[in-house]
């Protein structure tokens, strides 16, 4: 016979829930369960935990270990068959949503030369982040972008998008970043496929950023309403550059040294309502101090080589290598090189997390600032 | 000797994914999970469904069958065992969150003459809605206030928050509604009891009522920049006499009759960041049209008596009562008088759905706009 | 024969202007004149002074002694010949714009029973306080709201509005305030007589109420994107019982007291984008410190008696007088009586100021706060 | 004996004030000034114009007229004398107030090799566009910025600032652009001289490039919650790079071909509060359409030559023209070549328009949209 425990999670604290099991509160624990119903006391110190731990684990993903079997999927599938060929990144501990981190969603798709999916939209939201190839484009709601590595590109939730290869390219991957988890989360997902499967283009090539893409400078006539940025496409080279200049002037900050946050022109703030993205720049030399926040956060190195110790675990990473930092988790970084900068990409639910009023960030405190760890 | 299947979500429609398993796959998707990564083919179709489909099931908690209970806990542990003495609602659909529907905790709780809870405070936001009993009162951030039926009180996240009743009064129970589930679910919740148990009461009672409950003014020279409503309490007389002066100028909207959204007086927006609150009213004999939309709802009857029918299924209800709409279900309100009004209290993550751009809505087209049942 | 200066402004300041003209200098400054231009140091000093003072002087504006005037006036023409029966205030300081105070219009206008002005519209924002009389009424857009003493009705800049008293009514005098001068200023008017000359009646009467007059709650279904509020009538008896309520709370502030701004509930803002209003009230025995501000205001005594000393010169008020404080002037408000309150409603064009980032404020430093008179 | 009308602007409209003078009336008008009020009637014809006349004239200042006698000024006064040695615009129409056009005041300041001027803080905004010279500087709020042809500056309200030449420089010429007279007609102008002469350096050398310059980018935990930019320097070729890749995707628009306005980049919007921005590129060949809007224009040639047609009236222009087009008059823009573009920069009250909610525009209907003129 099953004896159910009711009172694991007691707390002797005041203010806490501590309530052993009794037969008398077992019954009617009993009780209430028939009525859809509980007694908060069994489950609070539980569901109110002192500061958050989370689910998702921090996860390195080294690109020499994913690009043969991404390559590799286009034996097995046509793209025709998959929908979108893609590798996605599953946190270890959050495979029943599919998230590499959070409620974040990545993937490494792949496409070869003439090939091009079919169209469709989503209420998910959407970033991709160019790694290798030429010939790559993207076609959001009609507008056609060439794509180059280190590129940044939305498509935004409600836009209908496809993408592909030219015919005279080579194969093209890159990395994909959806809110799908998230939008499930919120029972909120819609997806359709374009009754035409393809779009037609009907805006010129990169128009976004013939009107957009200026330095502080907003084109006249060009109304813009909806909630995400009218730039789509953010070029490596001025992000690059930009960097640079920032770095000229700036003592950059103690964790993340030089960094800046891709914007929506219109408005100043995030490029998407629940995601957001950015690049830094870990000069020569740089060695962070650790703090920690909450958010889920997936980076990309875009540039360079170095390390991050992530709750007490150090990762080494170089250039195309992914890994994660899981709400609540204290990371540092570090550039390996005394030379050469290094660049992360990264995108995140801080959109999310600042709507919702749930950013808290903390920097550690002890050893300097600094994790311990055994072997460091 | 187990065989995992991965093509339990194929669908053979263009644009979505369509790939049987075969030994080489199979072999494959072993290799990718070793890596932490998966085929995103073999869950594409089931993380992008066409449409939404709730976990949540509709639910009515009937306040006959809970009301017991709920007393009962008073002879069974005491405040200071229980933390709070609450009764929770536990949607079947989602007992692992300890949620009433979505990412919405609610419960009942009660507290006796001469009784008053320890003070503290949390990341997650909480409301109350008050049932029954008097000399009930709030104490948030050093401000006291007394409550009386149907009204809606604020706790919002961060506040020192304390409940108790006063000597002379009796058995008073509430209704508890918290974002608790979701905070956890971004893995942002901190909990912290008062240093001292209780706090100081360092404001006049009601300041807040005194301060912003006048109608469309603002008092000069109070400052508020919090991400929440200056005012904390929303009595129910104002709020009932709002309705029936709206009722005398407004045909009112098909599905809802005469509804008006507590704001927050320095915003025109939302009470709080995360959930937000209605007061409805059914006039008499109306029979409202079905629609859904996104977003989790639990009602909680002020007054009167009908009945909802939601996905099909109709719930009976009268004063007290509490039911739950799930995301994206069907639901129809109706008063079951000619001759007296209905009055839904309800409290929602709307203001979540909206931040994150995710609000969609949508009429029952057929039969009228009204759900088909067997037995009408 | 004349001879110009172009000295006049100079001062022995270091960072200010301080050239004497000399035969060559004005033989320069008479060429430049020939070309349109001007040495920026013969006017420098007075274009930007150490700090403003004010063309507009302090009135005030008896209504023992406006209110025959204004009767009479109906005597002499018809509201057809006048358009509108009005007497303007008229400040000896901006005759030439036909201002009472600043950029601001005021009159007062007397309507008699059965009489109704033509409709039109108009850039100018306008709103209006209510005198005396009874029967009087606003069509504003369609609505038709009554009029009582002491409310306050917006006729916002674009609307169709009109006025009228009904045959059973009284004689009714109310004052009205434009944003004329300022809309003249900035050559931006425009007027438009209603090509029907009035109005169908298409909404409820006082429909705005209904909808918006509810405590901190706001109607579902009801879009307003309107750069001013979609309240337009703010009743005498629920704000004076706010004022009441927030003196039970507040210490009040050593200027004004008791002071809520009139807001528009969709934003928690200034009802309109160009003036702003206010209701304050004097609790039995306030003697008022001084201060200055930008910013230029009438006020209109509500009910009581007492009196302001504004640079340094004291008026004398009771109810329906009406007096003004010019920008950066000095002023401070005293109630004659200690036992019963004081209000005074004022309007301004305070929201202009803060959009323009303009709002400077200072206390009286010196003497306790209170200015110096010979005779106080 | 003098004899005062009082009907000199009576209008025989229905709706309008239409009322001629008698003995009995011009006795009450007496009486009525005499307690600093008036007859409505008497002038509301006058303050309620049909449609805005401005009383600023088109004027055209040639750079070939202006530069001498700019020149000229730096052999008549030292700037210690002068303040700022600056020949301003003053048009015909608004000499009263020393603006150039409506309310917005204009001058050209000039600076030789060596020169350093004094700093200084105003309530008024300022901005700056090079027009000639190497080694001009601002210094604003303590950060220094070289400055080079066509480079746009501001010196907003508040900001301490000051400017010279470098040694190794040569004599330099910029026109100003400063809101004085907007600030003096609300009456809330403050000036005050720094209380060292001359400000530290406390910044990096264009600090503000460096952060805020980056394309669509944030600095990260770089705060900044003033009313205007924190970007103050907008240089010449990023600004014509941007007009010429939006020329490649836009048809332009019918009045002003490609526009583009300066832009705070934290909010997306206007760069002041009162003054705004832009320049504007008229392809080879452009012929713009004739319209007319409310808001005070001053626009000054950066680049190519053509004639712009103001109110009927045409004016040719070219390379460090000035010239000015008051509120609601038509114009209209001609680039005279064929085969180069011409660049116009153009500063306004724009947002003080639009914040006041007072902007109207208004196509020129006949003619296919181009001003008849008797030589064209």
């Amino acid at each position: 016979m099953s004896t159910e425990n009711y009172d694991d999670y007691i707390e002797d604290v005041i203010g806490r829930a501590n309530v052993a099991d009794t037969p008398e509160l077992v019954s009617y624990y009993k009780d209430l369960k028939t009525l859809n119903t509980g007694a908060l006391w069994t489950v609070a110190n539980k569901i109110e935990p002192w500061e958050p731990k989370s689910e998702s684990e921090p996860v390195l993903w080294r690109y020499e270990d994913l690009r043969s079997k991404v390559l590799k999927s286009a034996e097995l599938v046509t793209p025709e068959q998959a929908g979108r060929r893609v590798v996605y990144l599953n946190n270890p501990g959050r495979q029943d949503v599919a998230a590499a981190v959070g409620w974040l969603y990545s993937g490494l798709q792949v496409m070869f030369p003439g090939e091009a999916a079919s169209a469709h939209a989503h209420s998910s939201s959407a970033l991709r982040f160019i790694m290798e190839g030429s010939g790559a484009y993207t076609i959001v709601d009609g507008q056609k972008m060439p794509l180059g590595a280190n590129d940044f590109v939305l498509t935004p939730n409600g836009t209908w998008h496809e993408h592909g290869v030219e015919e005279g390219g080579t194969p093209c991957i890159w990395q994909d970043g959806l809110d799908i988890p998230l939008v499930n989360a919120f029972e909120a997902g819609f997806y359709e496929v374009h009754p035409d499967l393809n779009q037609a283009i009907t805006q010129p090539v990169d128009n976004s950023i013939g009107l957009w893409a200026g330095r502080a400078l907003r084109p006249q006539n060009v109304y813009w309403d909806k909630p995400y940025s009218p730039l789509f496409k953010y070029q490596w080279e001025p992000t690059y550059d930009a960097l640079t200049k920032m770095a000229a002037v700036s003592d950059g900050n103690p964790y993340d040294d030089i960094l800046m946050h891709y914007t929506n022109p219109v408005t100043g703030g995030h490029v998407m309502k629940t995601m957001g993205a950015s690049m830094q720049m870990l000069r020569p030399g740089f060695k962070g101090k650790a703090h920690r926040h909450t958010g889920s956060f997936i980076y990309h190195v875009a540039k360079g080589k170095g390390h991050s110790i992530i709750n007490g675990k150090r990762f080494d990473w170089k250039e195309r290598d992914i890994f994660c930092v899981p709400s609540w988790a204290f990371h540092e970084h570090v550039n390996a090189s005394d030379t050469e900068d290094a660049c992360l990409f990264c995108f995140s639910d801080l959109p999310t997390i600042e709507a919702l009023g749930l950013y808290r960030e903390e920097a550690l405190a002890e050893n300097d600032g600094h994790q311990a760890m055994p072997n460091r």
